[in-house]
């Protein structure tokens, strides 16, 4: 006959059981919610998207080397998204005359890329993708990072946990202006500074030197610290007096864990002006937790007019890494609130008032058919952690009298159903109340 | 330079724009919901899945012509899910010795089968998967129904909009037994008998005739109506028994719209008993919505032992063209409550405080940034279907006091932030009790 099947899962993807899928639910709650309070709009797309929006504007290691392309069977070539800016930029692209600005979207898309997995990187990840559309002023960069930072005392974390470092694209130009590199110099070391922390310093300063000739001592001299940097582009330098007021009017939001960082590069080549990066500041997890920034040209790739646009993208993945590293997960509640465990011979017919009445006052009941002892019954429900148990016989049935038993405290109430679910409710909402 | 990007999606793909996106909610909560109520734990896993999961037990059309399948660049052959139920069926054998029966799990992935776009049938689409795994008797089959007919009526379908069908495999293959037919040739006939609404009567005839040969005539009078298949089969017959007493139960529970029906065979292979399936009354879309059963030995294609399973999928395409066919669709509502107008050359900081105090108030806040005149700004929150609006300038911050404009009645209110922030609170919950 046939050969037994793996039940493993495809390499680097993830089986959600529900205990996992209720850390998930709670992380994608969080992230809505948050988006939502600063009048962002849900939208999503598949995740199938024709290559070609692939191959325009993004940083090109990821095209070449790490999507998911295939060809169709009606020979179409298609990629399992890898990113969602390019197809939120199709789609605003799409309805730009008819969508009012400004447009705050946001969405929670799976991602796809095919590399070797490893802690924090998955082949498929979900990342909070929050972008704000129509608005040229730095208003938007503020709003946007606030946004951001919200999410993160929204999950738990303080403002000492983590920190975000801010840059625009427009200083790092200026730079390579007084240095007077042309385009292909910029770009090689644009690429080389992002990589700066993955390689030796040695190497790093050779590659540089490798790239910039005569002036490598000068430039790598600058760009070793801050100071240096703004000694070169000059104090009064636009874009460095914008990164300022962004730093200052945050401060005055509350936000304090904000720092200029000019040597910040976030990988896409789409970004145009401010970018930032959120950073987490432990020991055991001491890494880049995910960033964004403005991108004023990549409507254009559609043949459309420009649209200002800012936006960041928050990996699931690593903001669990995150809320793990610093114990801000929840602990497993099923959906469940109490199992009907049926005593004797009792029939199906004889229980199904009393679980239509509790469903009706809003409980989640389920039902153990097994007809097992009621030790065993009541055994499986606290193996899977719900609350509350309601045995049924032909007394209670006849008495139209229930008794409800909280698993944890073994606390018994007596009552007629809608006494029961009202107890139930009650420590629903309060539970709720307390962790808000 | 670069040619212009098409902004069409990939064919046979959905955007979902936030109009789009909170039919989209709606739907996903009744299911999810609903769902819960009856004790079951949301689950989920990644679209991708190795090739051979699909080779097993699924009908055969839909492994050979009809799925994304490809290679990926480590040589593993790897699909995009076709349905969910080899999944589940994965997952839970993985942990079948962890997790205590009864196992009540629901999800609503997105699934992908390559054909020609159509009506009701796109390239991907989701699916609510409702499955009881370890439950033998027919409660599950009537849970699982009841279910199923909730949903229905949660989104407001009435029972004469719709109606169930009711069968057993289990009666199929008595009748078969009765005629004597080799394990062939039932196949064949199911295969044909599942596709006759489709196919002309006499084509439907002469097949059968091709297949049956000689006992083809008293075997299309047989499955020519109800009646005659009982006389055959008997009036004992176990199964048609049970079938009797589901439709008895589920009627006990309010549930009327229940018909046995003979020769409904549902497509997969992996069904052994009870199968049911969902239809559309109306007259505009006459047609099968969705359906399940009971697959009791999916699990033995993991070499594990056998686990009872019933469950069902219900595709969202389908679903939203019933309830539009039916008139049950809500009206758009965007989830931000109120936007800000800013008037004059008021500055961002000056009106951080109140929309900070609006959001932890609870209330969804956007904010114009464009400084165009309010006329102009309210007419961009009216396009976006906001419900409020409120003008900040220099006077309101001075007084410490808003006006609240309700854009539908043009009713203001004047106050501070706490007072319209109860303002609206009030009239949301309001506008939630009257919509349950």
């Amino acid at each position: 006959m046939k050969d037994k099947l793996s039940t493993e899962s495809y390499k680097g993807v993830r089986d959600f059981y529900p205990e996992d899928m209720f850390i998930q639910d709670y992380i994608f709650g969080i992230m809505s919610s948050t988006a939502e309070r600063f009048g962002y709009q849900k939208y999503d797309a598949s995740i199938l998207e024709p290559a070609e929006l692939y191959r325009a504007k993004t940083g090109e290691e990821i095209v070449n080397e790490q999507t998911y392309t295939f060809t169709d069977r009606g020979d179409r070539e298609v990629t399992l998204r890898p990113e969602m800016t390019p197809t939120v930029a199709r789609m605003i692209a799409r309805k730009q005359r008819e969508i009012p600005l400004p447009i705050r979207w946001y969405s929670i898309p799976n991602l796809f890329r095919y590399e070797q997995p490893q802690k924090g990187r998955l082949r498929e990840h979900y990342q909070l993708n929050v972008d704000i559309f129509g608005v040229p002023s730095i208003e938007a960069d503020i709003e946007i990072i606030q946004t951001a930072h919200t999410i993160m005392t929204n999950f738990g974390a303080e403002q000492q946990d983590f920190s975000v470092y801010v840059n625009s694209r427009k200083i790092i130009n200026t730079l390579y202006d007084v240095f007077d590199f042309e385009e292909e110099k910029r770009h090689k070391i644009s690429k080389l500074i992002d990589k700066k922390e993955k390689i030796p310093k040695v190497d790093f300063e050779d590659m540089i030197t490798d790239i910039c000739g005569d002036t490598s001592k000068d430039f790598l001299k600058t760009i070793s610290s801050t100071k240096n940097i703004i000694a070169k582009i000059g104090e009064n330098n636009e874009q460095l007096r914008e990164i300022i007021h962004i730093i200052e009017t945050l401060s005055k939001l509350g936000i304090t864990n904000v720092t200029f960082s000019p040597l910040l590069m976030r990988g896409f080549d789409y970004y145009t002006g401010v970018v930032f990066e959120v950073f987490d500041n432990s020991k055991e997890n001491n890494r880049s937790l995910f960033g964004g920034g403005r991108y004023d040209d990549l409507l254009s790739i559609f043949g459309r007019e420009k649209i200002p646009a800012f936006g960041f993208g928050m990996g699931d993945v690593t903001i669990r890494d995150f809320l793990s590293t610093h114990n801000l997960l929840p602990t497993y509640k099923p959906q469940t609130d109490v199992m009907i465990c049926i005593a004797d011979d009792t029939p199906f017919e004889s229980i199904s008032k009393i679980t239509s009445d509790l469903r009706a006052s809003g409980i989640n009941v389920a039902i153990d058919f097994s007809r097992k002892k009621i030790a065993d019954q009541i055994k499986r429900a606290e193996k899977k952690s719900i609350p509350y148990i309601i045995c049924i016989g032909k007394n209670e049935i006849d008495s139209n009298n229930f008794t409800l038993k909280e698993l944890a405290t073994r606390k018994t109430t007596l009552g007629d159903v809608f006494d029961l679910a009202k107890v139930i409710s009650d420590k629903k909402e309060l539970t709720q109340k307390l962790s808000n």
